[in-house]
């Protein structure tokens, strides 16, 4: 049979052409809980620094699945044994792997469910998808839950320190972000990626290739996913839902342009026992515009902070990020809270104690490129023998730059020093 | 002064860097009616067919804006006067082109406001903006409208057959689509266009780029902006706000998660006599957000048409395109309605004539890839001659490429053959 | 067995990776005949006006290799047989199809062979490098000569209006000439590729990449191939070998660096009889270099004209190109020779009838971007009825563009005027 | 005066147009000196492992005289005054950084002069174009020789951790030899580049451009400059001329295609007392192609080891290169001696001793990515403060990538075990 009439090809500016069998992944792609990621930017709001990073979830999901595609055929041609039902079921973990994202910002994850893992609720949605489509995704979730003892090396392109997921999004978010210095050379990666007593392991020739995957993560997120503007951001975004939660606990009225933020955020959910029908049913009604309509609107809000909150939202008109050289002391805390309210009150708004806490905030940032224990790249340095990365040859001093980094930081009003 | 501490830099995936001069350009920018287009697509929904093509009206007025700057800073090394003034006012004009877009298509906007143009709005909000900005904007005012005879060629960059618009629009959609082939040469553009008598001319060695751009203009009409799959879309979006309109014109209940876009539907304002502050105010409120957001929530209306025409919408369930030899014959139009109606008689939907309607259309596309009357592009064959494209050696064949390109076609459901 | 231990794989800037199947190809690849490209430009003296084109016909020769194995599995993919000899032959004859030509430009070789004709060159190569192998290249030479009725495409794949070479070499000029426009979407072409009754053809989607490729030909023969300034420094080198024949001729004496080049200037053997070992013995130790460094030492000559010329290569102080209108009248060549005779004498170089020669001199360009009479390319229009591209649908009006076009030109010193 | 008449430009693949003022820069590269970069690879043989690796040093030349034009641009628009003079012969210089070069690698260098060092040879050309040019390189020289107190910065750009030269060829050779992980975001580090205290500092938003370029440097030596078969070729070449030198010491008869390499092998000049007159211009006629023709004719020469050695290289025959844990103990040194030998004898090639030692080598491999000891990047962290890189926040981990890399290895025939 003629294979070229089995797949539907998409453009792609990363990856050239994007290649969808037809049959269950065309089905589940066409389906509105992926159509739904079109509606979901994959960073956020890193587009108010990143003018250009308005790519949504759904072509990560795309781009993922191209590659697991090219991988899967990599492994083949150096004789892994990868049976159909394998390589479909891996599609699918992959293309589904973010399914359970909601809108926008993890942060606002926990405004919206209590003791949220959006691990949990992909694993539920691709379970109620399963159940729609009689168990036809029953094998990726085998693979995505790690229950395929038979090839382990299947979840580990699913999830790991050097999974497919990484690999598109760091490649798709550093040309979007126009972030140079970000860019991965996956093809030399996929190239020199083997299946080595059953794990994924990368073959000599490539270290280098994975040395500039590792300090590419590190310099993405240093200059991209923490950037101190998007930190702010994220925080006013943060501080824009606690109003609300704050006015509703207070029974004060509000319009809600969205059913099913409202439902989130009247009855606060908790996914301590688990995530009911009714709340995944909601919850895949959500995307980002929810939250921009909700936004827009309270923009007109009679409360002032809320008021206030969301116009600073709409024009861009966000705090100030400072990182601090060590964690704050409640001298600091203190001194802020002060200064703010003094704006605050010249500026005719709210200045109680309460009022100010919504006009800054402390934190830490927090990134890690690599984590080798337990769970590192194993570089195949002969032929029967497999080092962690941090192990091998030349790389030692890489290790270095892969340590966690925390940073303690200040979001606050620009027109306050700190 | 510190040139360099008076711009803020953006990045950009299609020009690298995007410099914003501080001052009124940047408080522009961050003024919530161009913030508003980041909520916008460029591309409508052609992100249907083309995943990546997701980027915003916002992006692309930027990046209109930096090639404005290198253009004129091109002319200026040409010994072309440009004073700060006009520099600014060309940037803003240039900045503002498009801040008169409503969501989604042009088609959309007509359902909105009767006797809808772009201008005629972008003019209004220019003028929205200037009066908030006491007269910042008159000259780029009278730059927009050409009644700036001193230097017509300014008017030129703004609105031509190879304004500064289309330079960016073509490259930008062209690298987020992946259509290679409509790629163009803007850095060479750019290095070839100068100042002739007041009005823009390219070089003669710019010949073969100018050739180029045309081309790449004609196949990105064929290709993308005028694909089946985008015209069906355009359809199907089309008929979900006739069957509204037509459910508020009999007084059926119909929930509205967006307040300015149920403004629009109920009283179907126009603006053959120009356009209101309070109409302009409102549409100043709508976004794509408003569309998708209601037609998520319509697919649960009560009205079996509406609600199967959002669903359609939703899981990307679209009609099939098929261009025609010629124009449709009523015998055609009968059978197209004829099988429709049978299809919908069998999936139990409503199929009398009048709800037959919404599920085909007859139309005509159209395209023109460079218009040679009146307003051509010159080029300069010699040091006191310009010649109009069409007429300059080597390319009178060309001309044939260009001519407009009308082709009916019938948008239908699937199931049906044509 | 392990495939991916049967390639030695390169990097290429054009398509990424060049896989290179060990066996015969890659002992072909380090044969010293292959080798030899390495030292011959692949676009003579175009590095004159496109600096960075010093690519040579080596790399282009590994490059269509590797497009004809990802066109190769392309094909199979769709379903057409290719056994694994005739696929190792498609190989070796696109590897090897320029394998005939001599040092610089096609000008150059009418100075060393009477009658020559690179296609007979080339099989006269393969013909004895497929003795030194014991027939490892029989496959290859039918498929080359179209002596394979069986799957005429194999051959369309090597030489016809669409081949592999034409692919590669529009790609990688255009990148290393960075002339923008030249630029080619392979990947389409290839993925649009199929055969059809025996033959290539493309499917119907890739209608424009067709347009776009015959039109970026047509695009790098007007601002590249033909540019000017290559066609001027083509007649110097012409010049400067016809000076040298004169004066071998002549009985002058003359330092020769090279042995193999002594040989074709003082012997003038003809190709009218075909090639005889000795000739072809030392034709395959010429490259550029030979070339190179006879006119670097030729600067020193004792002969006031061919050391004048080759100062003039040297230091890239070239004459000047002029088109013409129409054909040149005779008046027209009296007139140049007049002025150039004036200057050659204030220059104190010999200004006789013969030597004003060597100084100007009357041709005419040609190009043909697609040739559709016979070989043209054809295009899948439904699933049974291909036809030729200027016949399809959307297309008729870009043939004008591709009739030949002859340009008269007059090469001279820069200080006359034409 | 129109500014856009002043200059010639040429296209370039890596910094996309290269812009060359008319007058004497203009007239530098159209000198037979500098034209002479076009004959000498910017790789040496590099091209053996990275076949695309073919650009000239003539291109890396123009290419870096255009980054020096953006550099010294972007530090006037910074309030850095550059006066003309100064500018043009910052211009010169850099253009000039590399004139002294020799054919291929610098282990040849040694093979033709005693006690070479390039800078010196540089400086002698630059003096004598000087002459030539009656004073006009004044400037250049002193900002070469940095006798130039006034503007020590001007000198950092020709010769410091970040200089031109660097920020040119470590992204040229990246794109060439397609690693990608070894490219440079220069674009971020010229806007990122000012003057404090004059000196060069990098203001503190590019410290992770300037991470990823010492990075990029240290991924280029491992994987590229210092690649184990680039290595090999290099020794291959060497012991092509040690052989052919002691052929001379014995007065063999040999064929010399080159007049001028003939001089240098004959003479073996001196640098030690400076540089002849005779030395410089015998060795301005020197390029590659007098080292490819020597040894394409010596592959016939009638002592068996060099016409074997001459074929190897011809033939892409090279040693194997293998790196050793340790410094290598003189057992081992015998163990290759003996096994050599005896290959040797098998292939009827001499093996004395004296023979042997042409067909291995132990040597030690080097590289420094970034030298911080007087001469390290500066930071800009605060208005006030520059440190330097590796004192620097965030990066104090990056140094321990930087320290001297090390690597003893030894080059032998493919067929024994090391």
């Amino acid at each position: 049979m003629d294979k070229s009439t089995q797949y539907k090809i998409f453009n792609d500016p990363i990856h050239g052409f994007i290649t969808i069998p037809k049959g269950i992944i065309l089905d589940l792609i066409d389906h509105p809980y992926i159509q739904r990621l079109r509606r979901i930017k994959q960073m956020g709001l890193g587009y108010l620094v990143f003018p250009a990073a308005e790519h949504s979830r759904f072509t990560h999901a795309l781009g993922a699945m191209e590659l697991a595609q090219r991988t899967l055929n990599n492994l083949r041609e150096k004789d892994t044994t990868i049976s159909p039902a394998e390589y479909e079921g891996t599609l699918i973990a992959v293309l589904l792997h973010d399914i359970g994202h909601g809108p926008l910002s993890h942060t606002l994850e926990f405004n919206l469910i209590k003791d949220f893992h959006h691990e949990m609720m992909t694993l539920a949605v691709m379970r109620k998808l399963n159940k729609e489509m009689n168990g036809a995704l029953d094998m990726a979730i085998k693979i995505f839950t790690d229950q395929y003892p038979k090839k382990p090396f299947l979840n580990q392109l699913i999830s790991s320190q050097l999974d497919i997921d990484r690999l598109d999004y760091l490649k798709r978010d550093s040309v979007f972000t126009s972030v140079y210095e970000g860019s991965v050379g996956i093809e030399r990666i996929l190239k020199t990626m083997r299946v080595y007593k059953g794990n994924i392991v990368i073959e000599k020739k490539g270290i280098y290739a994975i040395e500039n995957y590792i300090l590419a993560r590190r310099l993405m997120y240093m200059q991209v996913y923490l950037h101190k503007t998007v930190l702010s951001a994220d925080k006013l975004l943060h501080q824009i839902f606690r109003r609300v939660r704050m006015l509703i606990d207070d029974n004060e009225k509000l319009y809600h342009p969205s059913p099913a933020l409202k439902y989130f955020l009247e009855k606060r959910p908790s996914a301590k026992k688990g995530i009911s029908s009714t709340v995944l049913q909601k919850y895949l009604q959500l995307d980002d515009n929810d939250i921009y309509q909700s936004i827009k609107y309270w923009q007109h809000s009679n409360d002032p902070i809320l008021s206030d909150l969301c116009q600073r939202f709409q024009s861009r008109a966000l705090f100030r990020t400072t990182f601090l050289e060590k964690n704050p002391s409640n001298n600091l805390k203190g001194v802020v809270r002060e200064k703010t309210k003094k704006v605050l009150k010249e500026r005719n708004l709210p200045y109680s104690d309460e009022a100010t806490k919504y006009y800054f905030s402390f934190d830490k940032s927090y990134s890690e490129a690599y984590r080798y224990e337990n769970e590192g790249i194993w570089i195949l340095e002969e032929k029967d023998k497999a080092v962690e990365f941090s192990k091998a040859a030349d790389t030692q001093n890489i290790i270095a730059l892969t340590e966690p980094v925390i940073k303690p930081y200040v979001v606050h009003l620009k027109s306050i020093e700190v």
